[in-house]
């Protein structure tokens, strides 16, 4: 099945806005292993719409319309498609009164401009917009099947989701000996494109379904694809081939589909009842940021300060003026004093930390600009045997200690490490609090923290985003 | 002049990136009032890349691509081309020498791959590209011109205003009586994109310059554009026309261009040599994280708290146990003693903060998922007459006060109001940031601090992005 995207909107065409939708539309035809072979745009003009609409019937088997459903003017989709198929427009009283509804749920009153969008070319199906005004439809045409929908979106998605997918889902199974298709998106962190493909290479190999890498600054996408007979028979196959890559990969895998880091980490936290504290010089609130992203953060995420000049992280840190005048606000002592004190004046689980320069200005010679340092502190009864294994040992610059006690992870610890990000300051800076996010998620996994040389490993490739003649963070 | 765009690359078409080149080009475009009729993208195909080629040299008198330039196998653009056009390759020793020169400066190897990024079409003129490996090109085909681009956003960004646009301009004023355009992008905060429209009918009817707008929530950017018959009558032009908008909304527009109203509030700091401190419950860390964007905001930003819980906001901000218990985490005293708490602690000239419930738990029958307490509090000497003229007052949900001393504005003073954004956590987060900056910025240039009230003047509508019946996020 051959499938084509056609957005309409002058909006778009003058570049006013970005249009995330086809790239909405794409990667949802690929869950089928469905193919876009190509996409367009044009302006709200009649003229270009029925060129567009004319060329997308002839040449693709599927032909996926977003934008222009919409009550006013220069909405008109509906009309320009229905006359270029030459069928008329028929008023649907079931979708006027869903429309109604709608209006009334929202508190609005409902135009009469509106009326418009409850007429459809004759012979369409109707596709329901639960969380929108504008319906959209759907329509054979010389075998080709055309899906109109609207631009906003968050109903696009829906649309896309509830009704357009298992309709071609259904169309693709009426072919012959047509295979069923499942799909997995595997989130990695800590590992370059090129590595990561390098350590995979014969999982890619042996058949069982096919992989594909993309980056994602600042983590790497695995996508896992698997066919078989049914649809059972393909899960099985992905079960596997997953439980392979875990296996090989392990704790480089984060999460799958939607899942971000900070809410994979959120999720541990709150599940295990540990509470963390955010200590930023460098990252600048970056951090705590993304961990109140999360709905209902309070109950793990205790505060965070931001403390850019050295009074601030003396005097609300602790940071002695000993360790910053002998070390540098950049080092790792003070980087582990902010990790502690940020924990002991929250009275959190975990406390983290990052002090570094992200530039473009602040480097020396000694210092130079991209150097960060992360530290980690953590309280009695966080599991960390495994962490603290490699305990007083300097391992690919982290150095990990035991708490006060020097119990074996029962009393706490702490770690600390300096990497060289050399990254413009804002990826400098998303890169930084990965890596701080994905200390907090390694400790409670009781997993190794890992660094710069593991994110090196395999063929010796940076991390996402890292110069790298194999890593690709757009097309040349 | 009628304009295409063709972005080239599977990564493109398979939608694992959000394709913001054509944006890019489509917005530049316009700068030189020259409008983008089609946009197109195929995948990595030579089939489909020559139809798309054929395509715009035949219905477009300009058609820009990006993407397919790299050195591996699936870069086929230049080749592709050459070979649709029957124009055969010629090798460019002075590009191959700056490629070179290019790697050197990087310390990367240059790999025998990349020679093929120094061949081109033959006739074609080479353009420069000072920050990347690929060099552009551009040629005339059939009364067309065809310009081709690398897909990196940089590249292409730097090459678009150094290259290419100043060439497209020389042919523009070719033509007869053709008029010079001027376009400028006014940046503006706290109304709503039909109340704008409202206020300026009449300067956008009269005729001596276009005005578009456009929300890119939570801001509302002003286009306007002019036209003469030399490029410094359409200066002239766009000056009294901007002058115009300026005194009738004055305070409402923040920037030009591409300045965000972070860096406005940053340089505003600096230049004054003031310095600011920032306690965030409900927005989490996300004001600190604007501030600190700024390359060298050290030298005003003395840093920042997250308090999210209660026993934060005592220990951390003096906010005393009586109020929250008294009024509660999210109320009006509690964001006040969180402004002025957090000046003292940093030992900042100005303190801000914020304190709500962003959803989508939290809320109650009295304080509402949406509701949200903005305060600031600002030391001696930072002007502030006209901001205090409404002391004591109650003026649209903003409550004003003088310093202990109560003088008229030498001795500083505080204010506090409350809203209710009835938006998604991540937009209710963006936008209560945005309010706190902007009041940053109005104590900074002395004008009133302002809240809902005025961002519904005019004709009655929400600010960019609150449900309104007059504003448009999307296409539909």
């Amino acid at each position: 099945m051959k499938a084509e995207i056609l957005t309409i909107g002058d909006e778009v065409l003058r570049g006013e806005i970005v249009d995330s939708n086809k790239a909405l539309i794409a990667s949802r035809l690929l869950q089928l292993d469905v193919e876009c072979h190509y996409q367009a745009s044009v302006r709200d003009d009649p003229a270009d719409m029925r060129d567009a609409f004319e060329r997308g019937i002839s040449r693709s088997d599927l032909l996926l319309v977003s934008g222009g459903l919409g009550p006013t003017r220069d909405d008109r989709t509906t009309e320009t498609l229905a006359e270029a198929l030459g069928r008329p427009l028929e008023f649907d009283e079931g979708s006027f009164e869903a429309m109604r509804a709608f209006f009334a749920r929202v508190g609005r009153e409902m135009n009469e401009t509106n009326r418009k969008q409850a007429l459809f070319p004759s012979g369409a199906e109707i596709l329901a917009n639960p969380v929108g005004t504008a319906p959209g439809f759907l329509l054979e045409e010389r075998g080709t099947i055309v899906v109109c929908m609207p631009g906003v979106p968050r109903e696009l998605s829906l649309m896309m989701d509830e009704q357009v997918l298992p309709r071609v889902e259904a169309r693709l199974e009426k072919g012959e000996g047509v295979s069923r298709v499942r799909a997995r998106m595997l989130r990695t962190f800590g590992i370059g494109e090129s590595s990561l493909e390098g350590e995979l290479a014969d999982i890619a190999q042996d058949g069982e379904a096919e992989l594909a890498f993309r980056t994602s600054f600042p983590d790497n996408f695995l996508r896992v694809v698997a066919r078989g007979a049914s649809i059972s028979e393909a899960d099985t196959r992905i079960d596997a081939v997953a439980a392979k890559i875990r296996a090989r990969i392990g704790d480089l895998v984060y999460g799958e589909g939607e899942e971000t880091l900070e809410a994979v980490v959120g999720g541990l936290l709150g599940a295990a009842g540990r509470t963390v504290a955010v200590a930023e010089s460098c990252t600048g609130g970056t951090i705590a940021q993304k961990l109140t992203d999360n709905p209902g953060s309070s109950v793990y995420f205790l505060g965070g300060m931001v403390a850019y000049s050295n009074s601030a992280k003396q005097a609300l840190l602790g940071v002695s003026e000993e360790t910053l005048v002998r070390h540098g606000a950049v080092s790792e002592p003070v980087v582990s004093a902010m990790a502690s004190g940020v924990r002991a004046r929250f009275g959190a689980d975990i406390g983290i930390a990052t002090t570094g320069i992200s530039g473009p200005g602040g480097g020396s010679e000694t210092k130079p600009v991209g150097l960060v340092y992360i530290g980690i502190s953590w309280g009695a009864g966080i599991a960390s045997s495994r962490i603290l294994a490699n305990s007083g040992e300097v391992d690919a610059g982290i150095r990990v200690s035991p708490g006060e006690s020097g119990g074996a992870g029962g009393e706490g610890g702490s770690a600390a490490g300096h990497f060289i990000f050399p990254l413009d300051r804002a990826r400098h800076r998303t890169l930084t609090a990965q890596v701080a996010l994905d200390w907090i998620r390694r400790l409670m996994t009781d997993t190794e923290l890992v660094g710069p040389s593991l994110m090196r490993r395999g063929g010796g490739s940076a991390p996402a985003g890292l110069p790298s003649s194999g890593t690709k963070t757009g097309s040349s």
